[in-house]
């Protein structure tokens, strides 16, 4: 099974010359959502997971479930004043703009190892606010593992200091 | 296990007066999150499910886990403005005014089997915009399935033509 035969794309979403690509189809279907996890959970091999951090919010769909197969833990990043607890705070850069990314102070443990994951990787702006947010709670990131990657936006470059594995590029 | 000593109470979120159920320990913990996914599985039964929707954000999580479970696919309900194709959307009542729910329009076929999911039942006024949003797509609602009910709001008279499967009172 080809998993991106389930990810269309959208053009001019969600703003002109942008083009979008939907994981929905993909999660819409059993069978296909199984083969992504599957190759997902295969890039992460047999390193040990204690937490994955999954972005607000399609992060959070094949977040939760690598952290249901890896035995782990599962850890939201989200936007700002959704976390109610006490949150570390990131600034990272938007093409206008800045926006600002949380996690919960006691989500992760010290020396935690974590695994962290996202649908895309594009100009890499929010996983580098989610490896300092993880940093900032002391945990060991592991792996950046995403679905796809967007090659000409460069978010690799962003990523230096971490292991990238993706499924798909683009 | 009980899995109630995984939700904390977080006063006055996000407004003065609310305690909200903050579900973030439940996930971060595998042993517990597995707990609670198994007693939601035992929710739905033997009952046949084709399509698992769950509503944005904290229904993303056990919504993406139970549909892997249920061997069914995950649709999730989105603000506006979210979903990249074509949508079906539903106003709904907050305290103040007025928000909107959307699904894509494709994301169920006519007839097909649905279970909702959601972390909570409060007032009962997301749920029934998305029940309403499944039949927009022509499906059929199996069960309104949530992790937990605010007794005092009465969410479960906006369901009344619908069956509520719920894990905790409060």
């Amino acid at each position: 099974m080809n998993i991106s035969e389930y990810i269309r794309d959208i053009n001019d979403f969600p703003k002109h010359g942008i083009v979008f690509k939907d994981i929905t189809p993909l999660l819409g279907d059993y069978d296909a959502s199984l083969e992504c996890l599957e190759q997902l959970v295969k890039l992460v091999g047999d390193k040990k997971i204690d937490k994955v951090v999954g972005m607000e919010s399609r992060g959070f769909f094949f977040g939760t479930l690598l952290a249901q197969r890896l035995n782990a833990g599962f850890v939201p990043i989200r936007k700002p004043g959704k976390l109610p607890a006490s949150t570390y705070k990131e600034p990272y850069s938007l093409e206008y703009g800045m926006d600002v990314l949380e996690i919960h102070e006691d989500a992760i443990k010290k020396g935690e190892r974590v695994l962290i994951h996202d649908d895309v990787l594009a100009t890499g702006g929010t996983a580098r606010a989610a490896c300092n947010l993880v940093k900032k709670c002391g945990g060991e990131i592991v792996q950046c593992n995403f679905i796809m990657q967007i090659d000409f936006l460069d978010g690799a470059k962003k990523l230096k200091n971490y292991e990238i594995a993706t499924l798909l590029n683009y």
